[in-house]
């Protein structure tokens, strides 16, 4: 019954139901995680996630994983997480992070992490990690959902596809046009 | 019991309880969704929220409303709920507005809604509504938390309190960082 | 993978799921609020529903919309829903509004609300409007749920296919069968 | 009571505010479900609950049970569970049971269960359970709630404190108000 | 199977993935709970579930019983419900019932119950039933999942398909590994 | 306490009982996890748990984390979360993991996994990890509860406080008391 109603339900949130009689061990495992994701890129960072995309045994489990590698100076730009709360942890390097709270506030709470510290995002909130050392770090994150999704904020904001009007984002964000059309065009 | 139960869990999510039996209907009840806010401001909207700090029995009950103003070409810019999903109508005007979907796509879903359109922005997504007219505008907006949240994508990266750091947000936006700083300087 | 998980999970709970490389903006759209339902019946009263039969967008998101109009003297008669809590705003006229509490005080919470005012009708609990002005009233009603259900109670109790046998309704009104019957009548 | 039902259970759960050195093992237990309930009443039964409110332990847990006992063609008239669904399973005697659904359809599910028959009340539907036979009937019942509520249609709706207008209900079971005076005077 | 466990329900909960119109009451119903299970085995116990296996309208309900015969000394062994809590009573008989907490403590909470006391056991914790007395006895247990999954202890433990190597028990037990094996060999 | 878990963490969920105005970037933050536990014990391993017990702010956010170190030959023996799913990542060295899945079946699902690779350990399924090289390894593993709890097999049937009555546990496990008595004596 448990395979039934757990692998099967594979399918309910959008992927394949197979036979519960036909669910193996490779249905709840990965291979991976050990190697350094890509991060010679603009940001510097790479993120390798770990979910239900990956793993079909994670679905209805309320979880999934992530390795974050940073290079150099690298960062893991502002972003939001919107189905879930994050818990990251330090395994090299140095991290300065933060995030921040919501209207009207906008409070940043933000903490320079070392090897071994452990830091939260709550659901929802924007929030971004720094390598400021010369160093590459590498940290670990668990996400509260099996498909937690991810949002750049500005990617989403000044690289949607199509894009948003740059009278709107010029507005927002109390600047010149110009300035909006120069953001945009870097992407 | 009902009322024990239900006014009475007021306090666990931080609010006092009071005594089951001094429960009035005032408790259910909140004044002044048909006054229009004020949206003489930068951005030319307001928002009326009503939530559970302004109706204690709203707690547990997963849901809140909200009025918008938007001045003629006025704007409720990119911003996000957290912890909720939202459904909004057009009581009076046209609204442009939209929602960006997660990474990779980040594909934006746009359109013009006109008096009694109804459209739905999906939890945590970065979503606007746009006065592009040159009468104001009024919706009505129904959000599935009894405390949503909001986030000001504008605000919350360029004027958290403290500010992030402008080399951060310059390299997430891949702009000069003196375009950050004047960013920031007008907030 | 928003689309994926989102637009495909409309299959869930009994819609067709679509490739989501297909959903598109009319997903989470729909038109007609603006208009006035068909008031011109015995209770006086319509109600406009925006939900996930409406909008297949609403699936998984936990909320949903509706429009009231009440005739003069017209009224939305005692109901409840199944699967939500209800918050209420007066856009025009005024409506007398309760909700009555569990067993065994079964008290009453009932309020005069004019234009502009809100009111909340706690998950499960029998409730209802009346419009006791000569003039139209119009509501807008969010509900905690993409498909809350209503049941409003005479018809279920008096006028359901087939009929709960009249002595069952006799004894719980501590009526004569008689009147079960004329009541009954009247559906 | 506040500290009874949110917190001290929530020792198992792994907090307490109640020192959870001092919890017992009568915080898991209730005596009494082998006695019957007075039936002799106008409705002809009589309801056992154990709850949140009988035993603290239940706190979080998401279940209570109930015993109910019918007199000779004693009934539990239409009522709703605005919180719980239920599963009843009969210990002695025969019961008439139903359920009606939702509008549009309100359609009466109906079925007699003799001794070790199991029904379903699905969550927030009218639904009743009569006793046709000469001799005693007693059932089991289980809800998903630590709170489930109880709402006796016929009581909410004619008897609560203070009374629904009786021109409401006169327009809600389209009949003479006399009829509904008389149907209040009953209780 | 996908349609019967996921869909086919949800039709009083407003829809379906088998025609709504062909549901019937059959699909709210079982009938067998009045037959005492064969507790002619080893461990002196039977369980007769009644679940979403076996009433298909407890989709998405959160509830399902059972009812366990235990044989004069008989036991049901210390297991677990990885999905639900359980609330138990005894319908026949005494029985002496307990659940131990998690670590640190690994405290045991436990009771000799008469007939008619109910006892609560938490989600996940390992609990038991013995029946002390020379007369058989009889329980009906209602769990807060439509599938609740039981786990005995003893059989996942000791005779899991393959087995868990021997070693790996003998350590986590604290035994020498004959012994391991000469408890593997008894199932 | 209390305050401490229901409600200063609300903060960042928009309120607290704490004053929200002191709360400080330790609330999301836990130093500590690049430390080796100590795993000099019999069953060689050592968890370092970071759940709402040590990181206020996790309170509300359903996730929480942990560090696992496994001597040589060592193992986190047989145990369950009553409360969460896991997901776990194999840091440094070589861990033979699996779980067992509800009756009937019993299935083991196990493998051997390697630094980098996954594996994850549906909610409430008895599952272990065992280090069977001859060098130390290092497992990071994330909770879908802020407090998950734990439940070693062995400890919780032969070593609670009291002591499960050793005649239910030998008929249980289908061995002579003697030897219950004896594994009984090692803890």
């Amino acid at each position: 019954l448990y395979n039934l109603v757990y692998v099967c339900a594979v399918f309910v949130n959008g992927f394949a139901c197979k036979d519960p009689k036909t669910a193996v061990v490779e249905d709840f495992y990965f291979s991976g995680l050990h190697m350094a994701g890509n991060a010679s890129n603009k940001q510097g960072s790479a993120v390798t996630a770990v979910n239900v995309a990956h793993i079909a045994g994670l679905n209805t489990l309320g979880i999934s994983l992530a390795r974050v590698d940073y290079a150099r100076y690298g960062q893991n730009p502002p972003h939001i997480h919107p189905r879930a709360s994050e818990i990251l942890t330090v395994v090299e390097g140095s991290l300065y992070v933060g995030f921040v709270t919501s209207n009207l506030e906008n409070k940043l709470f933000s903490k320079v992490l070392n090897q071994g510290d452990v830091f939260v995002f709550p659901q929802g909130l924007i929030h971004f990690q720094c390598n400021c050392g010369t160093k590459k770090a590498i940290a670990i994150a668990a996400l509260s959902s099996k498909n937690p999704g991810v949002i750049t904020i500005a990617n989403a904001v000044f690289a949607s596809k199509p894009s948003i009007k740059d009278d709107i984002i010029a507005k927002a964000f109390q600047v010149d046009k110009k300035i909006v059309d120069h953001i945009q065009a870097q992407f």
